[in-house]
Formats: structure tokens, sequence, C-alpha cells
């Protein structure tokens, strides 16, 4: 135990700056002004950075959506029935959810786990089993989960974004679905980013004012019953966080390890982004957010991470939607640096200077 | 003349409200919070209006980048020399320009189109040949062109987007290319949105500060020297306009008549579009905006539009390139409402009340 995790990060090394400087300079001599494709340039950039090479690649696409039920539930923080995560696992696996499409549409493959649904489910080939538990505990309460379940439940991220390496992956997309999830996601926010509990805690799927003050309470509740330390944040994930949130930070750790870029979906990616950049820091070059949700306290997340959203469609579903188009925003500008004609190879004129 | 245009706007009939209403209720019972796609969900909606049915298809795609040059440049309103037009033109068809890598990625074809390049180009049939003339003329002196020009310049796009009806197509983005030509759009933007010149003209591809004076003090000039009327949109397309932009004007009128979808790229196709609105208001319900360009006054465009756009990658290169990153976006939109399961045939419990 904790082996895996210790060897992971120690894989992960700096973003390669020569790959970069060689990338600028071709991106430099693309037939067109310098600066004129914006964001997708610096993204071509950083993709050289993470790929090790100058002209990188974006054709092997993975979106991991990973499920899991939360304890917390119980205090009546949500809308839905629980059975939900587990119904919506199946939707995943039949191809009808949001997910699903979009996915489709960009050419990624969709791996559908359970990290720790409260429901069984009849063994699906389709279905990757981990499940550490049938659900957190009630972080209200107590721990959501032991700090051995924590550390199990990280590196069975790491070793599922380890097989996909192994298939060929040159970019994955985070996604998770979990009844609750957004309660757990607000707790790691507030701790990990110093932002109060009412300013990073938002309606998830549509509560009411009365609701939405509840949630904060037991929010509040969760991290003063727990009293979590920022600094050692395998402790703040066992204490308020929730399997598919420790999974997806394995993921994006072992992704980084590998040198696959990783396209962060909204909030409760962004909960686990911020759990794997602190466990290992060295991720954060590996991570971009592939939206901007309407959750309140996703903004605050990015700003921690010091990520830009590559889109802003004010969507709030999870699943990995956001973080699918992203990809095709990523690849779009891999496309860029990869596919244009040069100045010389054009015969076209440069600009007078 | 002007049969064309008059017959045009026309056939344009207001998008269909029984269509939107039949979509919103499906969009309601798919298998998501309802509103979780955010903005996706307004684009699915108002696509259903634009093609009259409950379930829009993006299929077909095409983009239509139109290039002119502009005697404008007469007056050192830039860096680039005026071959560039031409070149990119050929850089077009050779398929190794920003348009033609992320035309590809989306799926879209490309038409090219000589609205008025001062370059004569060898016979070639995969060039749309529509040459009004070899380049506006110098627009601080006088006229850019006839008003007969500028109307069989908008009869053009209209018969060009006519030609890609016939072939099929339900989505169309709008391009351009012509060295000097955010001087002629920043002048259209100020005339129709009201807005101060110096407030709505930028560095284009990249002006010093004294540059940019004098590009300010050239537009207030032709405008000074023209008077157009905002009242009179051919005439503020004749006295300060371009034969590319006027060509885009077309495209989007005559994809309104045909009930296809248009996503304007950046500053010099919202010039059409502020164009095009002002000749027919039906088209405006029409139009999507790919994406916010980093020319200043391109967000006033989008606000006397009416338009949100799709993505903000701080792009400048026009092409196209926008319009067709946010022709991905309303793809996504459409298979949403398409391809995701509803709640029954999911069985995927609802919210409880």
């Amino acid at each position: 135990m904790v082996n895996i995790l210790n060897k992971t990060i120690s894989r992960i090394k700096p973003i390669d700056k020569e790959a970069m400087a060689n990338a600028q300079t071709r991106q430099d001599n693309l037939t067109k002004p310098q600066g004129s494709m914006g964001i997708l340039e610096d993204i071509s950039i950083r993709l050289a950075g993470i790929q090790g090479r100058t002209i990188p690649k974006i054709e092997r696409k993975a979106i991991i959506t990973m499920a899991g039920d939360h304890g917390v539930v119980a205090e009546n923080i949500g809308n839905w029935p629980q059975e939900v995560t587990a119904q919506m696992v199946l939707n995943f696996l039949r191809g009808g959810a949001g997910i699903n499409v979009i996915s489709r549409q960009i050419g990624a493959r969709v791996i559908v786990v359970d990290m720790g649904v409260a429901t069984r489910f009849e063994v699906d080939p389709r279905l990757v089993s981990i499940k550490i538990a049938p659900g957190t505990r009630n972080m209200a309460n107590g721990p959501a989960m032991t700090q051995e379940q924590a550390i199990r439940a990280v590196e069975a991220g790491i070793e599922i974004i380890d097989a996909e390496v192994e298939k060929g992956l040159d970019i994955v997309g985070t996604g998770d679905m979990g009844i609750g999830n957004t309660t757990p996601s607000a707790a790691i926010c507030a701790i990990m980013t110093g932002r109060k509990v009412s300013e990073v805690t938002g309606r998830g799927t549509g509560l009411s004012d009365p609701q939405l003050k509840h949630k904060i309470a037991v929010i509040e509740k969760a991290i003063s019953v727990n009293k979590p330390d920022a600094e050692k944040p395998l402790e703040v994930l066992s204490k308020v966080g929730g399997f598919e949130i420790a999974g997806l930070a394995g993921v994006m750790i072992g992704a980084a390890a590998s040198r696959v870029a990783v396209v962060v979906d909204g909030f409760i990616s962004g909960a686990a982004a911020l759990i794997a950049t602190a466990i290992a820091p060295g991720c954060k070059d590996y991570l971009f957010a592939g939206h901007l949700s309407t959750e309140p306290g996703h903004r605050f997340m990015l700003e921690h991470l010091g990520l830009k959203p590559l889109v802003n469609l004010e969507m709030r579903l999870g699943e990995g939607t956001g973080a699918a188009l992203g990809i095709s925003i990523v690849e779009a500008a891999a496309r860029i640096l990869s596919e244009m004609a040069t100045f010389s190879e054009a015969g076209v004129s440069e600009k007078e200077e």
C-alpha cells in the first residue's frame, strides 16, 4: 500500500521545455499572424511539453467516468434518490447519457468505473468494478472513509489510467456520477482553497434557498466534526471525500506520470484536481480545465489550480461532458500546430517590419 | 437586380415556435437535471426552431470563406503586403490554412470564394470566382464600391449559399480573408452600433500605438468623407464595406431563407452580420456567434446583434476558424437533444418534488 502511489508520484517529470521552445518556433512560422490563434497556441505549446515532442498528437482519447455513492445523502442535501447513481451507470453502459453522446462526437472511448456505488451490479465486462465500499459513510458524523480506503481508491485510479495508457492514449477527460457529490466537493473546495463554505456551495441539481442553507450547514458540520488538515490531502480526502473523487485524483496523478494530458471536467473533478495537485504538485502542468461549471465554487478551484476553462457554456451535468468539449478544443490546438502550412511551405509573404 | 435579394428576404420566415416547444419538452425529459446542459440546451431549442423540427440535425456542414482586397491599404493601415490575400487563397485551396485544419476536424467542407481579390488567379475549379472588382477603392477618398457592386456582391453570396443548400447543408460557418479588412469592419461597426471609431478599432494583425492612432484617423476620415446613413445598410456597405463583407451578408440572408443555421465568425463576419440583419431583420434568429474575437469592436457587434459567443479563446485569425469551433458546439447541442435517452427509455428515477 501507498507503494503504487509513491512510485507513480516519483515518475512525474517536469514538462519538456525544449519541446516547448521548438513548438513555439514552429507555431510562429505558421501561415497566420503570430498569436492570432490565441489560447489555442498556448495549449499547443504546453501539449508539446507534456508529450515531449515538437508536434504533439491528440488522436487516442478516453473519458474515465467514475461513480460513487455518498453517505451524506442521509442528511437530505439533495433532491434525487440515491438509486439514480446506479441507474445512470447502466445508462452510461448503454450509451444513452450526455457523456456518451459528446464522446461519440469527439471520438473518445468511455470507461465507466464503479468506485463505490451503493447498488450491487450484475457482472458486466463493460463496467470496471472497484467498489471500495457500497458508498461512503456520512461525513457529517465522522470520516467518509478510512485513510486506507482513500489510498486504495487513488491507487485504483492509477491502475485504471495505466491500463488505458497501455492500450494507447494521448488525452484523458475525467468524469463523475454520484448523487450528493457536490457536497463533498464543496467541502474539499472550502478546505483546500481556504474559502468559506457558503461561498463555494451551490445548488447542485437544483436546490431551493432553504435547502441550500441546510446543505451549507451540513458541510460546515462535517468540517467541524472531522477537522481535516489542508496540509494533508489524503486526510482531507478520507474525511470529507468520495470514492469517485479519490479515483479521479489517481487518474490525474497516473496520467501525469505517463505524460498524458488530462482535461478536468467541472466541480467534482475539480475537487479531485485539488487533492491530486496537493498530493503530487508535479501533475499540475498536465491538467487543462475543460469548462467553467455554474457551481459557484468551481471558479475558486480553477483560480487555485491556475487554470483557465476552455469553454463556458453554463453547464453543470458532470459525467465528463465539460471535459469532452474541452478535449475537442485541445485537439484543435494540436492539429493547428501539426497540420498548418508554414510561410515558406505555402509561399506566403510575412509581415513587414 | 435587387430582385434576387428582395425575393430572398421575402422567403425568410420566423423560426418555428411549435418545434421549439416540442424540443423543450424532449430536452426536459432527457436523463439529466433540467437545464444542466446550460447553453447547449438553449442552442438545441433554437436549432429546432430554425430547422422546423423537434429533433434538429447537424450533419452536413460547410465553411464559406470569402476573400477580397481593400483600396484603403493605400493609407498604410496594416503591416502585411496586399499580395498575402491572394497567397492565402491559394493556401486555402491547398488545405494548409487554419480554417482547413479545423474544418477537417469538424467534418466541414470549405468553399473558397474570390469576391474581389486584387490578384488575378489561374482558373481553378476549386475556387469560386466572383471578383466583383480587383479590390475596393480607397474609402478614405470616396465610396469603396458602387451601390450596384454592393448589391451584386450580396446577391453572389445568396447564390453561393443556395448552391450549397442544393448539395445538402445543415449549418454554415462564415469566414473571411482580406488584408486590411479590419478597417472597413471597424467603420461598419462604428456606424451600425453608434460607438466611437476609437472604441471599436483594434490592432488587427498587430499594430503599434501610433499605427493604431493612424488607423482610427483613416476610418474617421472615411466616415466624414462618405457620410453613410446607418438607416441604409446597402449604402453603408457600398461606402465603407468590402466585397467579402458584402458576400458574407448575402450568405447569412440566403441561409436564413433556406432555414439553415449560420455560425458567424469574428470581427469581419460580425460586420457582415450587422449589415445582413439591418437589410433583413428576420435573419437574426438564424445566427449564432462562433467566438469572441480580441478585436475590441467585436463585443459591441455581438451586443448589438444580441448574440453570446460560443467560445472565447482570444483568437483573431478570421478565415472562419472561430465559426468552425462554434459549429462543433452547435453540433454537440443537436446531438444531446437527438441521442440522449429519456428518463423512461433509460429507467432512471426522476427528481423528488
